[in-house]
């Protein structure tokens, strides 16, 4: 259990310029086969990837590359709108993948973003009857090493939360998800137009902001919690110093302005009014401000579960200590929502078959320097373009499906940069996208790989990490040659594999899975599955945290490109995809099996069967054994024509899923996996039919709905099996 | 001008006994290849289409056979849900096709199906104050020559209209078109709660009963006109009867209970009263029991414009003459909604490219004895599969894509056979299906070929015909050799093309363009574009219609087959797909200009400009030109790959113009074609926009909703020119 002493620090307050910084933007690179546009002439191609092959682009692959890409990715704060981002970032990515890939292309957009002020600084701060305001947080963090204190540091906010003023009694509601605020209102704390503060972790602090006004608070103060990211900290180890505070965003959903439709310059945009942006004030602060709130707070003494990592007694609040007893807390928010450009930066297109795309993406924003996050990512990304690429010049191979290399504008405000290109090339994705890769941040810790994926991928995925060597040597020594083996070690002693996540929300996969059904993994090597590194989103999250605390040797950054560049190359070069139909059946039914699990009782006493949906997975199964099958026949005597019809079922199966319509209330299509309501990082399963059984136990839904739900399911089953067959 | 004398006739009432008859199918016949499934075997098949083989088609299709296909499939009334229609025929297409095609399946859904009570006729009558109600209308036609008397023609009634009575004032309203109700409010007419008389024609008859429900009447009597329909009518010639009547339903959206889905029988229905169907009461009447109503109204004199057919003066009515000063109209109906199971019968299977689909289908239940509809489009569509078929099992030809026949259930319904297919299938159908020919009546006239199709067909379409010899020996001899030939001469003197028309809805070709995005063509031999023929949907909708007033030698019939034969043999065969993109922007290029004329001024009064429009109409062009080229270019030295790029890249395109959200308050997908809101037999251009401006011009809609549907309509534009690029 990480439980640090808590050590107040001073405050710094700085005035911030990074404001006026213009431009947004996202890129695709494209590596692209010789035979351009309509094949002009035929292209010199190896299609073939074998050991010899994968041996190469592990030898092309460099930690020097990786450390040098994440140093000058790094020098300086580059968040979304800035012209650190969108300008130098751009420019420079730009013209390294139009040094080695076919073709480069831009995708701007115009986009809302959400700044703070930095002539109005955001606070926290204790009202007074008089109406003055003492204690008020800092609205920046106090650089603790050289190289932290560049200009253009985002200072303290929470995007899209509304600007203003607003004061009540302050609440300690724990993490702020539903069930605190349930936990809450047994107890019988009447917090009601109340400010709440909640400590950081479990759930997207997105959530939070919702279930606090779904809970009629007025305002909502977010702290890390030294139990969950503190403690001796930085630059002395890992933690999260006293100072530091996590900024982000609120939302996970593209530009507000344009939902469903790419923001180019000719979209109509809604009214800010019209979106679905947080109402209340919200703010977040450091341990050491929080200790200043929590240590004052009156009220019964919150549940032992909710005691936090500072040394004080949380309390429930509601009304603050001697001599504070008629003050309130006040959030004080100047935050500003500006039209901004986004660019999305590059394509290796492939020669047989050039229409058919393998996707990797990885944002380029950063909240801070993205030191982990995601510049992490960015340099492995840029790693593995520049490798593949030299296998490509070299004449040593070239694949047969296109790859496309994209680096994203924007993630940080809410995926703003995939999900605008997913919108505008939705059909081109939806008709033609084999499978996407995402990278966000690539390396967090070193014990272990961490995959989030989509069932097709998962064999593609054991059997890579099965052939990149473990970048740990002690590992190694003790007979965990693989990245595989070391995976399989920590996280699952008693299964044969290594579990896979869902994907949920929470990175640019989303749009790609969830929108377009198409296969998607989320790649990153970690310390624990659980919690997020301690500087996450704070000033601290810089190149030197990574040299320090991370990867010094740059050895599993250099294992993530593996990893990522063998998936590439095997799906975009194998004749026949690498991809499992039997292992999306064998997820449905321990699905179907924790379903009726969970609620089989529950809708039986209800008068629901499962039956149907039943023999709908054992449908699936059917038709998933004979395209399994079907593929693993096809030997060098098969046909092109055999191949290419066995290919595109398979690659299809994600697009049964989707259903046009959205699940409830919700954007969201494919109906075997969601963000899940209650906290967008997670994935829900079966979300459609799992939160219609919770609106029913929670008395607002309907059984109706619960059928509706089912059948939906059952029918979207069904329809991923047809498209293994043909007539 | 059709302006025939009114004869009144005898009623003639009978009590139906095919309320009971259960089940409703659909049929689908499939040729496939030798190649089944997983390619076991290479296929002995010859891709080659040409003029050879095309002869060889030509003189395997038989008027005989026709004729003989016709009789056969009218000898008994066959309307949806009839143990004639859904037993007999479903078995005996079943038995035929599987005769001769690869694969046939059966399709059955439970849908809900509306019947008129025999046991609780439905009547239009005269209301006395007593309480007494007098000429009652009749419930069934009168047979008027030997085999219409069969048993199981269903009576007058409007499918999906509630049961049960209404009575109050009478008006006469003309077409009940929008603008007929609108001229009765500038004429001070108070009709609110009244029933209201309208003539057939003009538009779809659900939207009638729409409007008149919008309008606030309580109840809409329909009758056919004999300005539009009668005269010295049948059997003397084709004319309806004054004893005639027009049966049909009020909805084209597929089951009313599973909107969206396809009704299996897991599917969740949802209540009926959550549904669209119509809310008031309506009924149909003959020509000779509309005089008796028409000729008594009191009120001021119609307009010259609505004045009809019946030797009578017609007044728009709110009260009746004397001795009847003190009556009203009052509407009875029984009709229930029942729950029956409709099949679809049919695939020939393509050697190369098994999973692309070219299909043809046409719809099987009609709503008496089916002469002309559908009938005579099912013998056509028997012996296209049969004569391809043919050409197959001689080793002449096998098509390199799948072949699928589809017999549609339930269509008069309101689509309902081929909406829950593609409502099943819908994946499979937007990932790959390249096109759809529609067939409902083959023949209501021998003037000429109406067309109606996307443009990537037009010049598919217009080559075909260039090719099918003039079933008209007369017009040959006056240098009219082909169908087009006639075709160019009735409908066009001063332009190059015979015009084709935009796809909204009225047959089953709707899903596939509205919701899937496939090309599609609607075919039918006609005497005028404008009107339906007059025993439309009536008891006397013969065989012996059919042979003694519209096609007696069937060479019309055999002349549709060839067209539609060649277009499934070219589509299905040719290495390059005959889809034209270039069309597609000359086409949006003219519905740009109709919409600059119509509204370019009141929208640039409206501070709107149409200049983005514009200009992703110009980057479609540029992307669609860049195509054709490249597609023109192919040869035989081109290789597979290329042109299956290009071919997918072809049939992909109308695809972008798809909008998942569907427009405004509507189903429909497609944002450049869609059924017009008031007349769903129509198309309208740009739907989304057009409706927009029509709803600011009406005060019903917003300037912001303007601009947004047509950021919509240049979005998808250029989503679909996207289709044709690649990375």
């Amino acid at each position: 259990v990480k439980r640090k002493p808590f050590t107040p620090l001073h405050r710094c307050l700085f005035i911030l310029c990074s404001v006026v910084a213009a431009g947004l933007s996202i890129g695709i690179g494209v590596l692209i086969g010789k035979n351009v546009r309509y094949n002009q002439e035929l292209p010199n191609y190896q299609l073939d990837y074998n050991d010899k092959i994968r041996q190469m682009m592990f030898d092309e692959i460099q930690t020097t590359n990786i450390k040098k890409n994440l140093h000058e990715l790094t020098v300086k704060p580059h968040e979304a709108g800035s012209h650190q981002d969108e300008v130098v970032l751009v420019d420079s990515i730009e013209k390294t993948w139009k040094s080695y890939l076919d073709k480069v292309e831009i995708y701007p957009y115009n986009v809302l973003l959400s700044y703070p002020n930095v002539t109005d600084p955001n606070y926290v701060g204790l009202l007074h009857p008089n109406g003055s305001v003492t204690m008020k947080t800092n609205f920046t963090e106090k650089p603790l090493v050289k190289n932290e204190d560049q200009p253009g540091v985002i200072p303290s906010f929470l995007a899209y939360t509304p600007s203003g003023d607003v004061s009540g009694n302050l609440f300690y509601v724990n993490y702020a998800r539903v069930e605190d605020f349930e936990e809450l209102l047994k107890l019988k704390v009447n917090f009601t137009g109340a400010i709440c503060m909640a400590r950081y972790g479990h759930i997207f602090r997105g959530d939070k902001v919702k279930n606090a006004e779904k809970f009629n608070c007025f305002g909502l103060v977010l702290f890390s919690d030294p139990y969950d990211y503190g403690g001796n900290g930085y630059p002395n180890s890992w933690w999260l110093p006293p100072s530091g505070f996590q900024r982000g965003s609120t939302q996970l959903d593209g530009d507000p302005l344009t939902p469903d439709y790419p923001a180019l310059d000719l979209t109509h945009r809604i009214q800010e009014s019209e979106t679905n942006l947080a109402k209340i004030q919200a703010q977040p602060i450091s341990y050491e401000q929080a200790y200043e709130y929590i240590s004052k707070l009156g009220g019964a003494v919150a549940p032992e579960a909710w005691q936090g990592g500072m040394n004080v007694t949380y309390r429930l609040g509601g009304s603050f200590q001697h001599p504070h007893e008629n003050c309130k807390a006040e959030i004080h928010t100047g935050n500003v929502n500006v039209l901004k450009k986004v660019h999305n930066v590059g394509t290796l297109r492939g020669g047989q078959d050039p229409d058919k795309y393998v996707i990797i993406g990885n944002h380029r924003d950063a909240w801070t320097y993205g030191g982990l996050d995601p510049s992490s990512g960015t340099a492995v990304v840029l790693e593995v373009a520049r490798a593949i690429a030299a296998l490509v010049r070299d004449g040593k191979w070239r694949p047969r499906r296109t790859l496309v290399f994209c680096n994203w504008g924007a993630e940080e405000h809410g995926l703003i940069g995939s999900t605008e290109w997913t919108e505008q090339l939705e059909k081109r994705l939806l008709l033609r996208a084999i499978a996407y890769i995402n990278i966000d941040i690539a390396v967090q810790g070193s014990a272990t790989l961490r995959a989030s994926a989509t069932p097709t991928l998962y064999s593609a995925i054991y059997n890579t990490t099965k052939v990149v060597p473990n970048p740990n040597i002690d590992e190694i020594s003790q007979n965990r040659p693989t990245v595989f083996d070391t995976w399989l070690d920590k996280k699952a002693r008693n299964i044969n594999l290594p579990p896979i996540g869902n994907l949920g929300s929470g990175s640019d996969y989303t749009t790609f899975i969830q929108k377009c059904g198409v296969a998607s993994v989320d790649l990153r090597y970690t310390f624990d599955e659980r919690m997020s590194y301690p500087s996450y989103h704070s000033l601290h999250d810089t190149f030197d945290y990574m040299e320090n605390f991370v990867d010094p040797e740059f050895k599993y950054s250099k294992a993530i490109a593996e990893v990522a560049a063998d998936l590439m190359m095997k799906l975009s070069s194998l004749p026949v995809l690498p991809l499992s139909p039997n292992d999306y059946s064998a997820k449905l039914k321990s699905m179907f099996q924790k379903l009726q699990e969970t609620s089989g009782e529950f809708l039986n006493a209800n008068g629901i069967q499962l039956t149907n949906l039943k023999s709908t997975i054992d449908q699936f199964k059917e038709a998933a054994e004979a395209l399994n099958s079907a593929a693993e026949k096809q030997n060098e005597e098969s046909s092109d024509d055999e191949i290419r019809v066995i290919n595109e079922r398979l690659f299809e199966i994600d697009r049964g899923f989707l259903d046009f319509k959205g699940l409830p209330g919700q954007q969201w299509r494919h109906v075997i996996f969601a963000p899940a309501s209650h906290n967008s990082y997670s994935a829900s399963g079966f979300p459609g039919v799992t939160d219609a059984i919770y609106n029913l136990q929670h008395s607002t839904g309907t059984l109706d709905e619960v059928r509706q739900q089912l059948s939906v399911l059952a029918l979207k089953i069904l329809s991923a099996a047809d498209l293994m067959k043909g007539f």
